[in-house]
């Protein structure tokens, strides 16, 4: 059993893929992964945050689609070998045994093994509100900023998925399940979840 | 408890309605609702199924968007006027308690009752496998053809949503839940799936 989870920033994908895996007794990787990358190869961790969570685009705005057929660009080969070795990760984890991963195109880099894949979504006012209030103190935006980041990092994710993959983000035919959280509690939806994830595991063999 | 249920040609979600249906214990209406209009207004049936369920530019190519400033077309102004009557149905079966209604708009036109709104979808090679196989004998259409019919189809129930609301018709966003069919049985995944339904409107109060 498999599961990936992609999300809209402030959705509660990361809340879900948790609770999920509590209910379902498997574990949960997500930037647990960049933490198994950067002891591997010594890396910094927040160098490595930040080459993988970036869009490809906005790391390197200046050297995609201008410098393409010139020397390898440093940043550029940089993104794509790091993006090498996360797949290798994940790879390796999902070959340990049954796991939930949390974003970083596992649904696509795992998709010889028919994971069963989730992307999680919400209004804009649900996000909102979910952003507000899990900022930490002292780190309040205004709603108005707030929104201008949370499109930021949707776009990010979106462009990075098209950068490594040929599946669009968010297009509900990528995934098997698209659950909206706007107006509940994602602890309450979570063991019927877990019952819908089981039994279509089971079915497919 | 009231559930919405959009869906692709093909991806049996009709079938998952009925079973939801069974599986909720409360009524589901699908083409129900016109035999309910056709009795109420002396209506062929034939007739309103076709000009219900019919895109309006499939049914009045010639007449949308080149006579819309001159007399009020009978065609046109019968769609709607079907459209109005259909919605009253749907708006009364609604008042009289719990229930499923497959298609005809209703997660908007019952937007006031919060609805739980799901849409269900298949691959291709699922969507086309469960029409070859559902055909009537004697009824069998060659998989190209079947493929045509079912994008046809599709295109007519997104040009009649999009005539009729401003809600897209199949974009995530419009729905509670979004299902992929593909490659399970939906008699197994109903379960669960009416265990989340019972949950969702529950925690949402």
């Amino acid at each position: 059993m498999i599961v990936t989870i992609s999300r809209e920033f402030g959705s509660g994908g990361r809340e879900l893929g948790k609770r999920l895996s509590e209910e379902l007794e498997v574990p949960c990787y997500d930037s647990t992964i960049l933490k198994i990358l950067s002891e591997e190869q010594g890396l910094d961790p927040q160098y490595l945050s930040h080459i993988s969570e970036k869009s490809i685009q906005a790391s390197y705005p200046l050297t995609i689609g201008h410098r393409f057929s010139l020397a390898p660009d440093y940043g550029m080969d940089q993104a794509v070998k790091v993006a090498v070795e996360q797949r290798k990760v994940i790879e390796g984890l999902a070959a340990r045994g049954d796991c939930i991963i949390i974003g970083r195109c596992a649904d696509v880099i795992l998709r010889d093994r028919r994971p069963f894949n989730i992307f999680v979504y919400a209004n804009k006012e649900a996000k909102l509100e979910r952003c507000i209030r899990r900022a930490p103190e002292g780190e309040r935006l205004s709603p108005a900023e707030m929104e201008r980041y949370m499109r930021r990092i949707d776009r990010d994710r979106a462009q990075h998925r098209a950068f490594f993959t040929d599946a669009k983000w968010g297009a509900k035919e990528s995934y098997h399940l698209c659950i909206d959280t706007s107006g509940v509690e994602i602890r309450q939806i979570v063991p019927p979840l877990a019952a819908y994830v089981r039994t279509w595991c089971a079915a497919r063999g």
